[in-house]
C-alpha cells in the first residue's frame, strides 16, 4: 500500500525486524502473527507465503483466534469517524463504499454491529474487497444468527481473505530474481 | 504505569477494546494476547489474571513463542538511542541500570546481542527489572551457548516474567469491591 511491492527473495532476505514492519499489519495489528511466520521462511512462492500465515492462524486456539478477530475495528464505526483507522483498513472500507453510507445506512449498521458484539464478543469482520455496502449489512443480519462457535470460524476465514489480500498488495507474485 | 490502577472487578467489566487498550502492552506489542485473555474473564484473582496470560503463551506453538519473543526490543540497541522505546520497555530498561552503561558496556552489549540475534533468529530477551545491567551482560555470554530449542522456553520465561510485573502494574492485588 503505497511501498514498492518486494520481491519474493527480498521478502525471504528480510531480518525479523523488518519483515515484521512489512508484514505486522496483514493481520491487523498482528506483530506478533508476522513475527511468527518469519519462522518459516524461505517462501518457494507468494502461495506458500500467504498458506503460512493462514496457517498459523488455523493453529491458534480458540480464544486465540477470536483474539485476532477483536484486533478489527468494528465496520464504519467510531474509528472511522475519527479518521483513527490503520491505512489499510481505511482503503478496504472505501472500496465498499463504506465511506459513502447514508446516515439511515449508518445507524442501521452500528445497531446490528453492537448486537453482534454483544451476543458474541467480537466485531463483525468481512472481507470489505470482496462485498459492496449492501452486502456486507445482509452479512450482518444472517451471520448475527448463526452460533459463536461457527462464527468464530467465520469472521477467522474473512480475516484470512483480507489477510491474503494485503499480502499480495504487498509481494510481487512472480519468480524469484535470485 | 502512571495511571490509576485498575480493582479486578473493573477489569472483568472492561469491554474488550478497553481491555486490549489497557492490558495490550502486557506483552509487548501483545493486542493479540490481550485480545485472547480476555475471553478467559471474569478473573476471580490477579493470580488468575496473570495465569490466563501465560498459559496463552505456554500453548503457542513454537513458532508462535519466536513470533512473541521477536516482539520485545534489543537491550541498549537502536530503539533505546532514538527513544522510540515503548513506556513500559524504557522504565525497566532504567531499572537496570541500562541508561548508565559506559561506552564499552554498550559496546560489548552491542557485539553480544547481535551474535545472539544471528544464532537464534530472535532477540536476546531478559527481565529487566530483576536484573542488573552486570547480571544481564552475564546471562547474554551464558545464554548464547544454550540450544535453540531450549533458548525459545528460556526467552519466553523472561517474557512471561516480564508479563507478570506488568500486569501487577495495572491491577490492584486486594478483593473486589464488589
Amino acid at each position: 500500500m503505497g511501498k514498492q511491492k518486494l520481491e519474493l527473495a527480498e521478502v525471504n532476505s528480510l531480518p525479523y525486524e523488518e519483515f515484521i514492519k512489512r508484514f505486522g499489519g496483514a493481520v491487523e495489528h498482528g506483530a506478533l502473527v508476522a513475527g511468527a511466520v518469519w519462522s518459516r521462511r524461505p517462501f518457494t512462492s507468494i502461495d506458500k507465503l500467504c498458506a503460512a500465515f493462514m496457517d498459523f492462524l488455523d493453529k491458534l486456539p480458540i480464544e486465540g483466534k477470536e483474539g485476532v478477530i477483536r484486533l478489527y475495528p468494528d465496520l464504519a464505526g467510531h474509528l472511522a469517524h475519527s479518521g483513527s483507522l490503520t491505512a489499510e483498513s481505511t482503503q478496504e472500507h472505501k472500496a465498499a463504499g463504506l465511506d459513502t453510507l447514508t446516515s439511515e445506512e449508518r445507524a442501521t449498521m452500528a445497531e446490528l454491529n453492537e448486537r453482534y458484539k454483544t451476543k458474541f464478543g467480537f466485531p463483525f469482520v468481512i472481507c470489505a474487497r470482496e462485498n459492496k455496502k449492501e452486502a456486507i449489512i445482509n452479512g450482518l443480519e444472517v451471520r448475527i444468527g448463526n452460533h459463536a462457535s461457527a462464527e468464530v470460524e467465520t469472521g477467522l476465514g474473512e480475516v484470512k481473505k483480507i489477510c491474503d489480500l494485503r499480502l499480495r498488495d504487498i509481494v510481487t507474485d512472480s519468480t524469484p530474481k535470485l
